[in-house]
Order: C-alpha cells, then sequence, then structure tokens
C-alpha cells in the first residue's frame, strides 16, 4: 500500500455509509483500495495520521472558463451587456495563446489550491488548455464552443472550436490515463443555429463526445428564442439532437417543466453555477425542481469574472442557501445533497462516474483533507455541515489526483506559481492595459 | 512612530480616496498617525512591507451570538420551530458559564483570525463575555436582553438581561479604553410587550446606553405582530420609546417603507445577515430600499447555527449578490459599498464612527492585513473587488486592535486555542451529548 490515510474523518459520499469517524483509508497507485472502521492488515509506505483532518472525494467544478481567470476584477458592477459588450468581450479578444497558457495555469492553481480536481471547461486557444492539464496532473473534459453569430457564413468544418476540438483530440489521444477528455462544444441556442447544432452532434456522434452548453442563463436569452422559435432553447436544441449526447448544460436558470424533462429524459447534467447567476442577476435555478424530475444537478463556478473565484465549498453553500430561501424551507438542499453535486453528480456529468466522486475501493484515489485546526471548523458535530456550511477552499491542505499529490500544506508539486505571476504581471498585464 | 506599513495596497474607506496603491500606513500607540502615498519623514521601530499584502480597516460584525459556536454544526437543515424547539433552546439551556467562557473565546478566536475586529453581541452570561472581550483585545458592543415569553409575571428589575447588564456595567465601567461598550436589549416584539419595551427604554436612556433588538425577522413574526396589534413591530416598538435610543435592529428582512422611515428617522442602524436568514428561510432585507430611505445599514453573521461561521467576508459577497439579484441589476451594491456595510456602517451602528472603521489618521489603528499570495487574489486589478467577490477571512494575516496585534501569520497573540479546544472537548460537549 503507498499511502494510508490514519484515524481519520471520512465523507465517503457513499449512501449507505457516507461519513466515518476514525477511519482508515488506503491507496495503491492511483487507486482507493481499502476504505474501513479498521486498519487494514496491508502496511504502507507512508502514513498520513488524521488527527483534526477530513477526508472527502476532490471537488468537480462542472462549468468553468479557467483562462478568464486573468480577468478576475477586471470589470466589476456593470450591467450585463456593458460588462460583455464593453468591458469583456474587447478584453478576451487580447489574449493570444501565450495568454492563456498562463491564465489556464493561474486557473489550475486555484483549483488545486481549493480542492477541485476536475472541471468541465469552455475556452479558446484548446491545445494550450489541454497541455496544461495534462502538465499539472488535474483532470478535466475540456472544449472549444462552436460560436457563429452570423450564421449565413457558418462552416462547420472552418468554425475554430471545431477546429481546436479536432486538433486536440488528435494530438492528445489517450494522454494522461484517462484524465484528459474532449467534449464537443455549442456555445449556446443565442449564438449559433440549426445547421451549427446538428453538424456539431454529427461530429460529436463521430468521435463519441459528450456536448456542453450553454442554457437558459437569463430570462431575455430564454424569452427571445421563444419569440424566434416558438419553442424554448432546450425544445429547438433537442429538434437538432442535441440531448442524443450526453450534455452539460450550464446555467439553466430559466428551463420550463417540460425542459426539466428533455434534459431528464436525455441523460444530461445541468450546472448550476449559484454565485455568478446572482452577480449576473441571471436568477436562481429551480434546483428542487429539476432534481425532483429526475434531473442530474451539479455545481460549477462559471468565469472568475462573474464570481470572482473558483472555490467550490461556496458554490456548495451558496447552492443550498438558495434553495433554502427559494422554496420556504429549511430543510431544502440539506448539506450532504449539496456535496453531492460537486461530487458524485459532477463525476456523472463528466462520465466519470465509476471512477471519482466516491472515497471507495476501484475508484481513482482524487482525495482532498481539509485541515480542522482553524476556530471556524471547531466543534465537529457534523462532517457534513462543516464541509457545506462552514469551510471554504482555504481549508484544504492535500489535493490528490490519481494517488499523486498536487498539493500540500502551502506548496504545489506541478504548478510553478512565481512563474505564472511574473508571466501575468509582464506579458498578460500591458496587453490588457 | 511604532508600526510603519510600507508601500502596501491600502483601502482606506475614505469617500475621496478610498483605496492606495503603494501607500504608507504609520502608527503610534493605540492610533492611526499617518496615511499617505510617500513615506513619512519619521522613522519606525517596526517597519512591515507590503508586497503582496493588503491594508484595510478591520471588519465589523453587527449583529452575533458568538457563544452560541459552541452549537456549530449541532442542529442544520431543520424547519424553523423543530430547529428553535427540538434542538437549539434545550442545547442552549445546557450551557453553564463555563460553557459560556469557552464558548465566547471560541468565538472570538474565530473574528480575530477573519478579521472582526468589532461585535455587537447579545447572549446570557454577559459578565462572563464581558471578561472575555477585555481579555482578548477585540471592540464589541455587547448586551444580553430582556426576553419575556409571559409578561403577566414580568419584572424588569428580576429579568435576567437586566441584572447581567447592570452587573456589566457596574463591574467593568470606562475598563478596556473604550473597547468596551455595553447596550440595552430587548430580544424582540414576539418575545416580550410593552412594559418591557418602556422599562428597557427608560433603563437605557438612565444609563446613556444604545439599544439592540430582533426586528422583522421572519413574515410569521412581521404578520403576527400586525394581527395583534394592528401594527408592525418597527410601529409598536416605536410607541414605547423603543428608537428614541439608537437602535441596532437586526435581520430586518420585512420591514415596511414605513419601517424604514421610522428606522431611518431615528438613526437607527439596520444589522442585515444575509446568509443566516437564507439559511432560516428568513427572507432577503431590502437593503437598496433601505439605504434609499436613509437607514444605515451594517452586516452580521447572526449565530454559528444558522450561517455557520463567522467569516464576514462571506457576508459582503453574499449582501451583494443577494440584491443585484432581487433588484435584477447586477449594479447594485457595489464592491465598495458592500465593504462599507462592514467597515463604517457597522461602526457608526456602534457609536464608534469617530474611531473606527476607516484607515484615517486620528482613528483607532483596527486594522487588518490580507496576504494576496494566493492564485484567487491574483492578478489585483481592483482591491475592492477582490475584498468583496474574492477574498475570505483566511486571507486575512494580521488583525490589529487599538494597535495591538492580536493574530498574525497562524499566531494568536491573546487566546490560547488549544485550552478553549480542550475546554470544548472535555467539559462542553460532555453536557451537550
Amino acid at each position: 500500500m503507498d499511502v494510508l490515510f490514519s484515524d481519520i474523518t471520512v465523507i465517503t459520499m457513499n449512501d449507505e455509509k457516507p461519513v466515518l469517524r476514525g477511519g482508515y483509508v488506503g491507496i495503491d497507485g492511483r487507486s482507493v483500495t481499502y476504505v474501513g472502521q479498521t486498519p487494514p492488515a496491508e502496511s504502507a509506505a507512508r502514513v498520513i495520521n488524521g488527527g483534526r483532518r477530513l477526508l472527502m472525494p476532490g471537488l468537480i467544478n462542472s462549468h468553468s472558463h479557467l483562462p478568464m481567470t486573468l480577468l478576475r476584477g477586471y470589470a466589476d458592477d456593470y450591467r450585463l451587456r456593458e460588462w460583455l459588450f464593453d468591458h469583456i468581450f474587447p478584453a478576451e479578444n487580447r489574449l493570444d495563446e501565450r495568454c492563456i497558457s498562463a491564465g489556464i495555469r493561474l486557473g489550475l492553481a486555484e483549483c488545486i489550491r481549493f480542492g477541485v480536481i476536475s472541471c468541465t471547461d469552455m475556452y479558446f486557444h484548446l491545445p494550450r488548455i489541454a497541455e496544461a492539464v495534462l502538465e499539472t496532473g488535474v483532470k478535466a473534459n475540456i472544449t472549444n464552443s462552436v460560436l457563429c453569430l452570423d450564421m449565413s457564413r457558418f462552416d462547420f468544418e472552418k468554425e475554430r472550436g471545431t477546429i481546436e476540438v479536432r486538433e486536440v483530440l488528435q494530438r492528445f489521444k489517450g494522454a494522461g490515463e484517462g484524465r484528459l477528455i474532449v467534449d464537443a462544444g455549442i456555445h449556446g441556442e443565442y449564438t449559433s443555429g440549426p445547421q451549427a447544432w446538428r453538424e456539431s452532434v454529427a461530429f460529436a456522434g463521430e468521435h463519441n463526445l459528450r456536448l456542453h452548453i450553454h442554457l437558459s442563463e437569463t430570462e431575455a436569452e430564454h424569452t427571445e428564442c421563444v419569440k424566434k422559435y416558438g419553442k424554448t432553447p432546450a425544445e429547438v436544441l433537442r429538434e437538432s439532437g442535441v440531448f442524443t449526447r450526453k450534455t452539460t448544460a450550464a446555467h439553466c436558470c430559466w428551463l420550463t417543466e417540460g425542459d426539466m424533462d428533455i434534459l431528464a429524459a436525455s441523460g444530461a447534467t445541468a450546472a448550476h453555477c449559484p454565485v455568478s447567476n446572482l452577480k449576473l442577476s441571471s436568477g436562481v435555478a429551480p434546483v428542487m425542481k429539476m432534481r425532483g424530475r429526475g434531473l442530474n444537478v451539479a455545481l460549477g463556478t462559471d468565469g472568475a469574472c462573474s464570481n470572482n473565484n473558483h472555490d467550490m465549498f461556496e458554490e456548495i453553500k451558496t447552492a443550498a442557501l438558495l434553495q433554502k430561501y427559494i422554496s420556504g424551507d429549511p430543510a431544502a438542499l440539506s448539506a450532504y445533497e449539496a456535496i453531492k453535486m460537486a461530487t458524485v453528480n459532477g463525476a456523472a456529468g463528466q462520465g466519470r462516474e465509476n471512477e471519482t466522486g466516491r472515497i471507495q475501493p476501484g475508484y481513482d484515489a482524487d482525495i482532498i483533507m481539509l485541515n480542522l485546526d482553524a476556530p471556524h471548523l471547531f466543534p465537529l458535530y457534523d462532517p457534513c455541515a462543516a464541509v457545506a456550511y462552514a469551510a471554504r477552499g482555504s481549508d484544504v491542505c492535500m489535493t490528490m489526483v490519481q494517488g499523486r499529490v498536487l498539493y500540500e500544506n502551502g506548496e504545489y508539486k506541478t504548478i510553478d506559481m512565481e512563474k505564472i505571476r511574473y508571466e501575468v504581471e509582464q506579458y498578460v498585464r500591458p496587453r490588457l492595459g
């Protein structure tokens, strides 16, 4: 056995026995091989004593735009259109691939620091993103999406998203022991049309890819689609076959009950982004209703411009609080259920349900450890309540993916933060003004 | 000069010049004596270099029940009545003054760790609380409130709240160089009656005290009052003279516009508790409306049972996000305005507006420093956006009150965390079962 966590509080996310007190977790190579209430027979090369520590599955960010981390705090407190068209889009246009290489690493550094082991990410310069994912040791489902505001000029093969996804599929096939998964992407209903959707779906089918899309984020987007097509975004997208591919639909604030049924029947995942949706006044996704209709609901941060961090603990808490508020029921979306959205449900959304999201023999050792020394995590009556309502990413003291430690007690094992800082300060900032 | 912060990013909270880049802040004794863009002429005994650090006024928690920290995670995800009557009240009944001594210190440790320099706190065993405030070096406005469900048996002089407030007024008069302020307290409209309010107001007048009260937290509380008296809680309380004393009214989720005018005209402060109000499904206070009518709005965490931490950075962010959401305007409650609620407005609510809440010559050196090394605070385009939308209490690396360092880089200077842990584990937990 390579590593043994000994006498430690464990949130396993196995519904039968979700929490162990004074438990033992053993790791061999990339996998969890032992979970129990008593020590395993086998000895371990490294024993980590679990006093005042908590072990749980690493968190999964189901909707991100990590290179946008470069624009954190660049434009806040603006109205949506002004924010996008006067600030964010012009800034993004100045980001070349060297910027993106720095930005994705900065975003991944924050993920690793805050206990995120996998992201479902959408952004440009996809080959640079793939390189960073492989290099830093995290998992990710990545795509660059098809986006074409003038469909009369649309050519699927010449779309930047298509070209980049093709390139990454060819160059990185099978790299990273399954850590890297390439998705097909459609930016959203309002930024392309049926031809783009049909061709994207065909492409995804040909390469056996999942799909990543923005869906019904704002009321305007939703109602303008109804005006244009006489149908909701989910309805028109379905007509082009979109949900025949397993799809991660980000936001979903304005889904109708019929839309929820379409997504649920197809095995799609709604990536709820509570903080971003509040910050941009988009709304609050009807999580309890979506769950009630059988839809898998996961959690995401969205980009750092509308958040402004990638702390999934904050998404867990905000998701739970908002459902309690909008339902009028403080028992709605319990601590355990909210954590599940950021682990088990996120794994399902990435097609990794048999690989990550739980601490269980046979699963990858994608594990994080929290330091319980700080006063805000004491006393510890209920580990799930502590994680959902009191903890924050900065409580993570170890992040491990496939048995490899990526971060431990202040030290990044695969990331050079000073180099990233230097690159951002010397190269990126002068470009952004 | 005792301390000089050199070449540092400063959020001063002076509206004319709210942010300095590469600024200088000097401290002599308990006071700030220099704030400028260039180094002061005088040399300093200790120079703190500000590279990758941010200085700002310490935060003020305008509504807390710090000893309840003992019950953090004790009962979550219950409906309000079940939560209070089946879990919280019975547990609180088992807390003796030794428990409270441990609980207040645990709560204060978290405050100090997370950059809170002053609280407006309401709880029992007030003398034990006063001792801890004086010992740990923080500021606080404290009260135990009048609470009597059967007003036919009410005797103001025999009320526990009265007795404890009197004792603390006598024993600790003038102690702690103004750090300790005793308030009068009324628990709420629904837990006492006009006689209690009139006598509390007279008592507050006699001793020149401010008042602390819960007001219109839940819809039920508000509407039942209207049924009972034909008036809102703010209206009936006013008839007993309540707002003739400067009052901190916690929650205020259900205030009418008339109520807001009553509070604004009296110079009261609404202590908005966004996280607690969501967690218990109480509602979202109409902060933009209250501010629009001239009411001073500050921020509080409420007790750890309904939060479950005392991280005022989270309250700042949640307050801003919720106002953007309920107003439909992402420009509502800007980062700077949200920070102001936790600093300048909190100071005004405590009667400390000429003493704390800003970094300004003549003000107490109640200052916190944030470490900007972590990836989630980089890049730093806008220090206020970073503080409001990306930072968390754990980014605080120094907390200083009246020029005295209470916490620095992991070390508590006035609190023995191990002793508190021991006391909670050995004495408190066995009592709570």
